[in-house]
């Protein structure tokens, strides 16, 4: 894998470090504290990990300066040796994975109306169509298409293979997995009295607000009306389905397979685990938390839940202890039938 | 958003409707009674909303005759309002979301033995294999690939970054969202002696009836044998699993994120929730209803079913009404026990 | 559909059998034995389908040297009938889905430093970045996406429209159907004291060994260090979450829909059913077996498990029955009461 190596004595004014060891020392990976070996840089994110520190064969390890270093290993002391070693990693890691193809590559099908900004990394085979508008800096793959009216702000990273559909707007510093699907069509039908579905028009459109995260193949349906709104901050896991007209809050962590169903509104640092499904036109107040394949029929107050239909935790936790308990119950009534039975007997 | 303006007067003439108002204010948008605002044209669906129509602030309602209208607010009477609306939707919102790229694009590869009919509409980067047919009228977005000896017929949409793999034969008027993909092998295996598997090669295809929508990044698998179909008419959602060899009856509507196994049949007008599971070899009968979030491991006669494993509706609400009280029965056991311990030593 | 017609005789060579019956009778199909017509092959996998081989209208079956023949049918007896038949089955129906674009298609752009072994097919648009490798005799259909410094063994089938990230490795054999991710971003940020997600760089890659099969539209998060690993011969299904950091044992067989959190490791041949979730840092033995639709919150010895949370078969079976009988023991409840009231009447 490695292809750059630098000397700890490079690394050390790069990082603005103090170096504690064999400047000479070189180091082309950087790794965790259990995994690293003698090429690898690592680094202690936090004291109650100084024993795996202790153990590690990391080549040098960034520390903070109250951290007790000692000898034999290499240390890189710094007011922030997370940020140190997220340099490092840049240097060594991130410059392998840059594409070899850079600017605004000569297939990039680009319509004489769109607007593109400075800076902008446009890969092979993009499609960009008509009157859209992608601002400063931002780096869109190979194979990715651009709906009509679609804006995307500036530092955002758009991968490969991802499809987003007229009018969608999407902020700055957004980054789009590859294969996710922005702007398809809400399952929007009516039923005829013959039991046919005639289609909706899904009239409105997807709005994604800056520094969201999309995940692999994830899908966020256009609006029937209006916008389906995914607000500043938020984090959306792998194949999630987001239906039309959905409000997400901001800062929401949403966990991967998770759905939800039209009209549902989050708010404000919500987060859902996996598999997760939330029915239409509900509504979940701040900060709510719900566990892993939990069903949520109704609206939520503030709080943890969990289960299908969900309930707050603690009455989870209850009813899961009394279910698993169920046969030691079917026992005891099985007991009282027997000794009442006697009872009545003895009358 | 808005692009084109259209005075009342126009839009009376163009949806032949009657004008009651300004003839001069000018619509710009499409939205809800709720949401729309003096620029837009909304409609009243039904008498139910007559109190959102009194409300709103929209600059024209599509009413039908026995609507009563109201001055200060501009209407446009006809016998078909929601059709009106359609029409004034098209004519803003459509306008603006039609793709730049018209026709055959150029970068189009369409193998020489494939057939295209008329007044097709074929993206860039489209790829098209040896033997494929696509019928008239269909629309093709970007990097969508056709494999060998599909069959697409006509009125169709099939949008970007679509996988259609060989032999699949697709009817008349069928959309298909993006990402979504058609004819991948069915999960098919045979498992040695040794604990490997072996693939049986999925000789089978993909058979999709006209007016069949497909959701976003849906996976829909060849058959083993024969054929996998979907039924005319029927709706699927975004990220569902349609296995090899299931058959979708007719007008079925299919919530997203679902999972069909292996051979599995629906009925006519089946409905199934978000999330549900369906094991392999199973038939639901017509007009079944699955609520979300359920697993289906026996066959369905008509009927509404919830729960996994799933039970009619009406017990399982009878068991979530008793499993919500578990700790009051377990009380009441517990109450048992000492009064027939006080009867015992009384006796 | 049929496109090529052989004559028994030319079967009889082609796939080392001896023929009984009619040897100019011409096979343009193959199919299973209930649904074969006289044009189709079939074939007698096993004794117990003896009775629909004698209700077959397929024009010959393939059989072993022990089945009784008979009559009015046609058949190829030889060692391996399933060997015979999937021979057959290639001439005919795999011939019809050969895609028409062969070798390297002249619009794939292959960066000058990767490097393509002998025989290698690469489809139109597809895009290959820097320093990436592809081995002998693998395909890559249209649309594919192969980033910086990825591997690519022999003999691998990579379909339309997958996205496969940078630094990924994947090994021989190994079958990608369309649509899938490889190396997108795992789900992992830091929630500072503001509650906002600043997000954790994922500097690992993916691991795919020999003889693994991954599913439509199936997405495989890249390490956050280290690698995220599928060991050799597992399959995997459609639309399947693989998390951060996972590891899949040797042969497992993963349903669609199912999901596994970050860390978490399976051993050799465990099998999960579809839509089934599996928590962060678990560890599932050897030969475990999990339901559809299960939830796994807690370390697996080896065994078959159900529900969610999931219990040992057995447990969840005898819950099951319980639960579905709770109004009969409320009902014994409430006859011990008016039993109790009327003993303490009395007495």
């Amino acid at each position: 894998m490695a292809s750059k190596r630098f000397t700890l004595k490079a690394l050390a004014e790069i990082t603005n470090s103090k170096l504690i060891g064999d400047e000479k020392h070189e180091i082309s990976g950087v790794n965790s504290l259990e995994a690293a070996n003698t090429n690898d840089a690592s680094f202690l994110a936090n004291s109650r990990y100084e024993e795996a520190m202790k153990k590690s064969n990391a080549g040098v390890i960034c520390v903070n300066h109250s951290t007790l270093v000692f000898e034999k290993k290499n240390f890189l002391i710094s007011d922030d040796p997370s940020r140190a070693f997220q340099k490092i990693a840049e240097l060594i890691i991130s410059a392998e994975s840059i594409s070899g193809f850079e600017d605004i590559h000569p297939t990039a099908i680009i319509h004489p109306s769109a607007k593109i900004g400075k800076n902008v990394n446009i890969g092979p085979y993009v499609v960009i169509d008509r009157n859209a508008h992608v601002e400063n800096n931002t780096k869109i793959y190979s194979h990715t298409y651009i709906g009509p009216n679609v804006k995307i702000g500036s530092f955002c990273i758009i991968y490969s293979n991802v499809s987003i559909r007229e009018s969608s707007q999407i902020g700055n510093r957004v980054i789009i997995q590859p294969g996710a699907v922005i702007g398809s069509c809400g399952f929007g039908f009516v039923c005829d009295k013959d039991g046919k579905y005639q289609k909706l028009q899904q009239l409105g459109f997807v709005v994604i607000e800056d520094d969201v995260e999309i995940g692999a193949n994830t899908t966020i349906d256009r609006a029937r009306f209006n916008h389906t709104l995914i607000k500043k901050g938020s984090k959306i896991d792998n194949l999630v389905q987001i239906a039309h007209n959905v409000e997400i809050g901001e800062n929401n962590a949403i966990a991967a397979q998770t759905g939800i169903s039209g009209s549902s509104k989050t708010g404000k640092n919500v987060i859902l685990g996996g598999q997760v499904g939330i029915a239409g036109h509900l509504k979940l107040s701040d900060n709510v938390m719900v566990g892993a394949q939990s069903g949520i029929s109704k609206n939520l107050e503030e709080g943890k839940y969990r289960g299908t239909p969900a309930a707050p935790i603690s009455e989870w936790n209850r009813e899961y202890v009394l279910q698993r308990k169920l046969y030691s119950y079917v026992d005891r009534i099985k007991k009282l039938e027997a000794k009442i039975e006697e009872l009545e007997k003895e009358n």
